[in-house]
């Protein structure tokens, strides 16, 4: 194994991996040894990214050698991470998420900037440094920003998202850079033959706050009927899900893209109260309209957040 | 109040102040209303620093408003941090010590280096953002970075702080930095008269690892035979402060600066069994030998953070 592994979240998106792998080819441009892991398998929209970048998948890892000295991108949380995380010895994170149950016994180099997307506070760290990303680097950066801002529809984009698509562009040439949102998007809701443990959990992550625990899924899509028309086969598999993780509540928000809406799926009664005190919302046969917040960080996280922490 | 005030941590070193000051002018120079305030008092090093630069001690404030954004400079943990910080909106954080107890409801900027001082992490900050410091908070930052590597003898200092002092001193141009850092340490060790309790809490800071808390006070001084002259009234008021903060661990390192020795008073047998699994070192007449541990965060906090955590 390299000296570095670079890994990213459980259920991991296009900013999960590409950060990876762009972190990995930073690192190793300042000369370390360091190598890129997977921890679970990418969805439709970045095997497309991959594919289009001629990027091969990294390799699929699930336990390291104790002591490894790992890198986290795009996640801090140790429910989100590797598995047995404190067997490894963190050396660095570069993420754009709250910071919340993550510890260390030393001083690590953490940089976590309030951007939409991992690959927005890596290209700042390139600049900084005077390094300059290839082409390959510059259009998995942009892919993600694309990913993570739903191509800056999503109220976590900034200004600062947006500059570096545009100056990434002139690296990677990408010609249309709309035309290639809708193809990452088109790729995205091409769910096929998907299990619906699958549908749920393909972007799903769970938050700790104060003592409570929650899961939120998304299904980002320019399809949204095909995942609502699963609705009743969903529902018990988000109970299922909720139990075994023995969580305090779940939800799997289905977000139709381009028209920048999100209905959410709720599982039980008990999840409907949380989501009218929370996100001031009426469930009705189990689905919420929760309007325009497509961002599950800013928009559902942070609320939930806020409100079990009081 | 200003918009950003700027904090730094309980019993301030001189580290934490000049951070909070400097962090102020970088703020204030990328035109935020930013303001550095203090929840405690300075040592005798502090007071002598800032006299030298002629900059003036923040005021002295223990609430602020209810949602006033804050940054912290030189910490992060929340026991070290002002009383009821979750009443705050943390928007920054600029440090160089382990992550531990912190947690925010939504991604804030955070820069962690693992280098010897926050001011050091500060000076990379503003060389990426193409900002010259001004001399006097050129000089502080010199002085930050003189204070917690102990003039480079600290195991924590690094390459990147002594090329800090070295290039901050081309603007700052202290002419003699050996004789200005004894000047520091010889104002640290003037403790006059200072009651027990605060040559104890001075310099101290508590730990949580795992379910524990632990406190750890540190005497830099050029003449230990003071601090250790008053041994039997120290140990009393380490146990007092052990049962009123409810800590599982106490200690005092009085640390010869000039020799780089730990001397640590022990309050109690507990504890002394503790510093003998930690620290493989044996307590005699209430005092252990720790040779030359003089840096707290990695070799005394950290063996301790690991010790508990298991």
């Amino acid at each position: 194994m390299a000296e570095i592994v670079v890994l990213w979240h459980k259920s991991p998106d296009t900013d999960a991996i590409c950060s990876a792998i762009v972190w990995t080819n930073y690192l190793k441009s300042m000369g370390a040894d360091a190598k890129a892991i997977r921890l679970w398998n990418p969805n439709f929209e970045t095997k497309f990214v991959l594919e289009k970048a001629g990027v091969e998948l990294p390799e699929l890892v699930e336990e390291l050698p104790e002591g490894q000295k790992i890198v986290l991108t795009d996640h801090n949380e140790a429910g989100q991470s590797i598995s047995n995380r404190n067997n490894y010895k963190i050396i660095g994170v570069v993420d754009h998420h709250k910071v919340s149950d993550f510890e260390t016994t030393e001083a690590v180099a953490m940089r976590v900037e309030p951007v939409g997307c991992a690959c927005t506070v890596m290209y700042a760290m390139f600049q900084e440094k005077g390094f300059t990303p290839d082409a390959v680097t510059a259009r998995l950066m942009i892919s993600a920003i694309i990913s993570d801002t739903l191509y800056f529809r999503s109220p976590t984009t900034t200004g600062i998202d947006r500059k570096a698509v545009e100056e990434l562009n002139k690296i990677a040439q990408i010609e249309d850079l709309e035309a290639y949102s809708m193809e990452m998007f088109n790729a995205k809701s091409d769910l096929g033959d998907i299990s619906i443990r699958d549908l749920i959990t393909m972007d799903y992550k769970t938050f700790e706050a104060g003592d409570k625990t929650f899961g939120i899924g998304s299904v980002e899509t320019t399809n949204p009927d095909f995942a609502l028309s699963k609705k009743e086969e969903i529902i018990t598999e988000l109970n299922n899900l909720k139990n075994e993780q023995n969580l305090d509540f779940i939800m799997l928000s289905i977000v139709d893209i381009l028209n920048e809406k999100n209905t959410t799926i709720v599982a039980n009664e008990n999840d409907a109260q949380v989501i009218k005190e929370v996100f001031w919302a009426e469930t009705h046969e189990w689905l919420a309209d929760l309007g325009n917040r497509v961002s599950r960080k800013k928009q559902l996280a942070a609320p939930l957040s806020e409100y079990y922490i009081g």
